[in-house]
Parts: C-alpha cells; structure tokens; sequence
C-alpha cells in the first residue's frame, strides 16, 4: 500500500474542496481561506518501530520529534506557526509517568516554536504488542509573500538544500531525527531574503531524491541534481545523502543568486530545474558521471 | 491511566499558552485568535475495538463515524465547519481497498458538513494484531454569539438535552454510535434562538453522567438531573440513558424558555444549575425518588 498514491487518489476524487480551499492536500500543508485570511493546516504521525524505537529513545527525545516532524511542514511553506494538536494511542502498560513525560515535552517543544498546544487526545490500546503513535496537527500563517508550495518551480531555477544530508537514523535508533531544528525561522529569512524568486520548497522527510521528485512532480518539471555538490553529513556516501531521509533540512527552487549560508546555516546549490524530456515523468534525476540516473531507480523503499 | 487527570496536568502545567489562546484545551474545542478573527480547532481519535468492531462494521461506518464524532465537538460549540484533517494507522493487512473505502468515507462526511478533507496521512503498522486508528482534527468557527463553552453555566439555569438517550452501542457492535447526525446545524439554531441565555453546552460522547459533569466542573457549580424526565431510547433504563454514551446528542444549561423542539428533533428539560453544597465536588447529581445521586458513584468505566 503507498501512501502517498492513496492519497493522491483520495484527493484527486474530490472536486468539492471549495472555494475556500487556497491550497490543496498534497503539499506540505494546505490552505483554506478565512473571510481575507489564509490558514495553513497539516497532519503527520509519528509510529514507534518506523521513526522511533520505544526502548532505547529517551520519552522526551519522541515527543519531541512528534511534534517537531510537523513543524518542519510548517517551514517547507515558509509559514508562521500559530498552534499544534496532538492525538495519541498508547500501548495499555505504557503508564501515566512517561504519558505525562511524552505530553510535557509535547508541549515543550510546541512552546518553544510559538506554536501551543491547544488540543490534544489520548487512547489506550489493550494490546499487549500495541505500538505507540502519535499524530500531531499543526495549524499556522502564510508569511507576507504568500505560501511557498511545491508546485511553483520553473525551468532554469538553481535547486539548493539547508545544512547537510544522510546518516540522521543510526542504526541503533538514535541520531539526529530526534534533535533536529525545524527550519521555521530559516524558512522565513530565507523567504524574506529570495522574496519572489523563491518559487518552490519542501522539508526532507522522505530523503531528498524522494522530495526533490514531489518538487519535480508538483511543478511539472525535472530537478538534475549533481551527485558531487550534495553535503553529504560526515562518513555518507551521495546515496545515502539521497536516500536516507530524516534530515528535515529545506529544499527549494530559486532564481539567482542564492546566499551561501542563512542565521549561520549552510545553503549549498545542488542542481538545477530544467524541462522533462518527452514522454518522461517529472522527477528528479541524480548525475553521476556521464549518467543520469532517475532518482526512483535507486532502489529504496517507502517506509511510511 | 485516567485520560482527563493526564490531560488537564498538561494543560494546568502550561502556564505559556500565550495570549492568542482565548478558548483553552479542555473544553470541546480550544480556540485562538488570529489578528481579530477566532479560530476553533480539535482532534479526537476513533480507536478499533473501543468505538468500533472491525469485524462487523462497514468500512463506510467506521470512516463516517470518525469524521462525525470531530464534527459533533464542533456543535458543542455552536461552531461553523471549516476544514477537516485525517491521520489514519492501519494494519498491514488492512489491504488499498479498505484504506481507499475508508478515506472516501470520511471525506464524504466532511464535505456533506461543509469542512472539506484538506489534510491526511496513512501509516503503517506491520504488527499482525496491530488495531485501526483514526485521528481527525477539525477546524471551525465561532458563531456571531462566540463559541458556547462548557464553563458559562449559572445557578438557576435550566438543563436541557437533544434527542434521546441510550442504546447507541448494541452489543453487537452496530447502532446510532455509527449513523448519528452530528448537531451542527440544531446548535446553531439553539444558538440564534437562545442568543446569550444558551451558557453552556457539550455534547454527549461519555456519556450524559459524566458529560453534565464535565459542565458542573468548568461552570463551578452542580448539576441536578431528574431521573423521572431523561429521554430514554425505548427499551433503555434511566441509568442506562445516562451512562452508555455515545449518544452524541447536545446536553445544554440555558435561561427559560427553552424551546420544545428545534430543526424537528426533541428537546427535552432533564434538570436545573443549583449551587454547589459546601466541601462537595461540582459535579452531576441525579435525583431519583427522594435521593441524589452523584453520577460519579454509578459505577462506570471510563473506557477511552
């Protein structure tokens, strides 16, 4: 089952979103209007076992990233938090210590990014096996250029990536998919900086070649990527800095010039947009050498 | 594990809600302000095998009842729908089928109560015995009056509920649990009709016992209920019509009159506001024949 055709499909059947709606689902978020103003508006959850491993995550290290996962959407759109919800299944011997502790640091972390928690739900799950999930709800504003979506890219755009890529899950669960920063604040900089020029975005949940190609596909494009300018994170390979995910670093399709770094951030052009080939999918390609390789040949599998 | 004490220390810890938070979390919904417009946003969880049997039930139900039962926080408000947001973990097997059938359910809910499905995410869970969950938030708006809380209600005040109440669970897992109408457009006529004499509402999810109380504990005062007068569904005791819940019927403390019927649908008087006796809990009490019982000593379980 793919998550991400389901939902296309569910979408794609639904020609009855209103008027009101600015910004379909399929971005990060979407956008409905309120008599002159724009509301932006997500959900994403956070499953034990496929972002996180209960026994060896500290509590405050999950509920941290519950939330943080979806303020990173919030930064793809260049948008301004105003709060965030959270419903949570809990397996039934989980206990009111560390319940208490995952909606402490819930609420910590919502805090810290001016996004409060407002809302929140909890279920028990009497399965013994049951995992932990937590789906956080994130609502926020549109900065004064308008969202920033994945579907604005244009042909001669420079494609660029915040801080560096790969190795953010180790292998025994820990690493930094638990202490990243959502780009909010760069996001907005970044925005006020480019202005109009900034034509599409996305944050790196998926790994950049899957999120470069929803880039691609959103804006009717293809996005050439070139395997030697990835800032690739100490010790990874550019497959892996394409592949892995979990960076919740920022891509984005700008016109020239690009600043080499935002609030001390390295920005780094990895490629460029230019017109899909006949008969070809819009997506991002990867070269390596003389080769171009299409980024959905590269063998990873979608995980959530 | 008691999911309201966990709550509320949440929220009582947060003394940092900001001042855009008008409406806190602990009501139906909370709400925040946005540059002079209001904003009412919650989520609630539909959870397999405490709200639904998957066995029995038909994926168009279990879509439809998740959605609704968002939706009905929004009537406790006398709230106007906006948008709708889906965030679903599903079995592994659970197969594209169901999981299409079960999207197109809950956004055919949403739009037929005019709040468009905007945002969704699916995740996995590989567990054989993993359970069906669905988490939706809902975004609305107060009414001209401003939104009805569950905190307004005055000594003197009559208490009132809609439709009938009991039987909504049968054992076999079917019943009005599944098809309930949720009372947006009866709260908005309530609304109009009462204008500033509606003080406080709720709806009816917990059940009418534990519901009345959840008003009693905000307003600061007791709730009296008269055994002789709730609406049962045939074939339903009184203790029945107030602990099953799942009702989702509207139950409200208004000044008289109070009208006997709106949109069709009953309403019917079931007891009065009266000041709470010193060292006793604010809490519903039900008169039956000469004693009052405190619904809390009735002996339900709190199973969500």
């Amino acid at each position: 089952m793919r998550e991400f055709e389901l939902l296309k499909h569910v979408y794609a059947s639904n020609p009855r979103l209103g008027s009101r709606v600015e910004v379909p689902p399929g971005d990060d978020l979407a956008m409905v209007r309120l008599d002159g103003r724009n509301l932006l508006a997500g959900v994403d959850q956070l499953v034990e076992g496929i972002h996180f491993k209960l026994n060896t995550t500290p509590i405050e290290q999950i509920g941290r990233k519950a939330v943080a996962r979806s303020l990173s959407d919030i930064a793809a759109m260049a948008g301004i938090p105003i709060a965030t919800l959270a419903a949570v299944t809990l397996p039934a011997d989980f206990g009111s210590a560390r319940a208490t502790a995952l909606f402490d640091a819930m609420r910590l972390t919502a805090d810290a990014f001016h996004s409060p928690l407002i809302g929140g739900d909890i279920a028990i799950d009497p399965q013994p096996a049951a995992r932990l999930v937590c789906s956080v709800t994130v609502l926020a504003e549109p900065g004064h250029g308008g969202p920033v979506t994945r579907g604005g890219a244009q042909i001669g755009d420079t494609v660029a990536v915040s801080g560096s890529l790969g190795g953010s899950f180790k292998p025994d669960g820990s690493g930094r998919h638990l202490t990243f920063e959502p780009r909010i604040g760069l996001a907005r900089s970044l925005a006020g900086l480019l202005g109009h020029r900034l034509h599409a975005m996305i944050d790196l949940s998926d790994g950049l070649g899957r999120d470069a190609s929803h880039i691609a596909e959103q804006s009717g494009v293809t996005i050439m990527i070139d395997s030697g300018r990835l800032p690739c994170t100490d010790g990874c390979s550019w497959r892996e800095a394409l592949g892995m995910g979990e960076d919740y670093e920022l891509c984005f399709a700008a016109r020239r010039p690009i600043p080499r770094e935002i609030d001390g951030v390295p920005i780094t052009i990895i490629g460029e947009v230019v017109r899909t080939e006949r008969q070809q999918p819009h997506i991002a390609l990867v070269r390596d050498g003389d080769r171009a390789i299409p980024v959905n040949e590269l063998g990873w599998q979608h995980t959530s």
